[in-house]
């Protein structure tokens, strides 16, 4: 690649006009691991032991992702501050956003008692690792999750000292903090729906997918790109609202199909751990108002009363799980999310059809839209 | 109270002039009661259960507490201010340390499995309660520990929208970010230590105490107070980090004290918790230090691997635990970690000696460091 399409500072790979996706995620990967390094040398000189718990959230942060919220907040940003902008000033913002994930991933995590993420073990099982390997006394189990708690809060605040680094209008924290109190109270009715599954609906499964999902995920993302400009757009504000809602809507039914019918090998999670724990998502909502009075009866089993007779453990065993799938694929549920996914991949298209934007912006989120929409992970 | 001392707006009780702790304390609880009010309002439109996880959050914050960080940061900023500057502007800030507060010891009574706090039930266990009454599905302990999970990451996002109503210069952000990292990091130390009790010691027991008590509690509180003043002022703020250092450890030295010695019915906190569970505090490891090698080998029998015959749960027996804070007294540690107490409240006092700050703060802050050094809660 040319270098004179970049910066030229110590961010290799920062793209000044457009950009490709990997340009991009190495620009943000470059901030992170020079904010991460200087908090690592911080902590480390206060305690050894405060620099290895330093190091697990930068390993953390760096494991991976999409990185799909720096992403999107980045054409939002790109798709009113035009091409020519230099993104230096903004990278911070783009990087806080992974931060931000972090912190959510790891508490979910917790909150799930997850094992595995992104196809390695979750930061409480990490902790509860090092506790074994140290010969700690107490339990490890509980070390752990004691840990990523704290990992989750430190990231949370991380996320915001990066964030004040970036040049940025008093409207990008106003948007910040609506994204972050959506996520925190779409996540508690996520966990209130396994809970109260019986309380549970499509409508209430796709509330849950507008404030855990597309909120954090897209709409707020692009919002937040689009205050970096520091211009009142509301038409395009207005658009990537629409946008945002519908394709991150998308976005968790496609994460719902991936939770029954995904590869582990690629999702990175274990096969079916939504129908494990009986998480009462839109599409096993979906199957139950389809099914017929026999389905429905098989679907409504409480997967919280179960115990897995091979290991004791909680929820539904292997063999149930097939089960369960099998029935919510002859409901027809999964065709019909298909075909829910396509129309809001197409009302999200649509909206952003008008918007007074960029229009390599346009087709950069024309792109994602699909993109995201049909992952295999 | 004559009424003309007062701003005379919605906040009944806010001091234009000086401040007696009472008046203060209402003024900060009307901003937390219209700041709190105004987010169930919000979270309520969304979903009623999440006006309901508002509400307990809300009742959390009012449960109560000394208000010791809002009244320091109070006299921080009074000290530089002067008695005559208006508080309206910055009392929004003294506001989000509570919150952040209240962060703090939701997520620590997850970590802690603490049962009680402040005399009432924790947010955990008051979750898992709901999720009893509710009749749900699933394990109400894990709901307990997850919606606390949750209400503690709202806290925390509310304490910095809070500050951000604030007139608050950047530096007041820095000097904040600056106790978020260091409250974490201390509270990451303590749980190493409860779990690492081998390789601790009375100095890294002083660690924890200036991280986790002294910076969050007193130092920067004090620092962000002076820094919302908007002026650079070098000396006073050397001053402030001295006294709040000092004071801040000597805080929790009491701390430690009444977690072995204090009356539960005061405290709000089981009696003993610290030796029941084997918390490396400072004077655990004095003890240990002057203990005679009899004294040593019944203070180190490891209260981890023990088992509670009356009840199954881990930690020491009723009857380990006297045995334990007697052989504790006999050592000499307690009246040994007073003498401390009294070296730290006096150069918490000499270094506010010489600071230019105003006599009304000065005197406020000395009877401060008795006060709070000498509590019985």
């Amino acid at each position: 690649m040319a270098n004179d399409t970049l910066e030229g500072n110590r961010h290799r790979g920062i793209p000044r006009q457009g950009a490709s996706p990997n340009t991009l995620i190495d620009a943000i990967q470059g901030t992170l691991a020079d904010f991460l390094a200087a908090q690592i040398v911080s902590l480390d000189s206060i305690d050894p032991a405060l620099g290895r718990f330093a190091r697990t959230a930068r390993d953390l942060v760096h494991a991976g992702g999409k990185r799909l919220r720096p992403l999107f907040a980045y054409w939002g940003w790109r798709g009113i501050a035009g091409p020519d902008a230099p993104i230096e000033p903004v990278l911070p913002a783009f990087a806080a956003l992974e931060l931000m994930h972090t912190f959510a991933l790891v508490h979910d995590d917790v909150m799930d008692e997850s094992e595995t993420r992104r196809g390695r073990p979750t930061a409480h099982r990490i902790f509860a690792g090092q506790h074994e390997l140290d010969g700690s006394v107490g339990d490890s189990g509980r070390f752990g999750s004691s840990a990523a708690i704290l990992i989750g809060d430190l990231c949370l605040v991380w996320a915001d000292q990066l964030l004040a680094r970036a040049d940025a209008p008093p409207a990008v924290r106003a948007c910040y903090d609506r994204m972050r109190v959506e996520a925190i109270a779409g996540q508690y009715l996520d966990v209130l729906g396994e809970n109260q599954p019986g309380a549970w609906s499509v409508d209430r499964a796709l509330l849950v997918a507008r404030h855990k999902t597309a909120s954090y995920t897209i709409q707020r993302p692009l919002q937040l790109g689009l205050a970096l400009t520091g211009l009142a757009q509301t038409e395009t504000e207005q658009a990537y609202g629409a946008y945002g809602l519908a394709v991150g809507e998308a976005f968790q039914l496609r994460d719902d199909l991936l939770g029954v019918y995904g590869d582990p090998s690629v999702t990175g999670k274990p096969a079916s751990d939504d129908l494990r724990t009986g998480k009462p998502t839109a599409l096993l909502m979906l199957a139950r108002k389809l099914a017929t009075p026999a389905q429905r009866a098989e679907l409504t089993l409480d997967p919280a009363g179960a115990v897995n007779p091979a290991d004791g453990s909680g929820g539904l065993t292997h063999q149930q799980v097939q089960r369960r799938a099998q029935i919510i694929t002859e409901t027809g549920a999964p065709a019909r999310l298909e075909a829910m996914i396509q129309e809001r991949v197409a009302d999200g298209v649509a909206a952003l059809a008008q918007a007074p934007i960029h229009e390599e912006a346009r087709a950069a989120l024309i792109e994602l839209a699909v993109r995201v929409t049909h992952r295999p992970a």
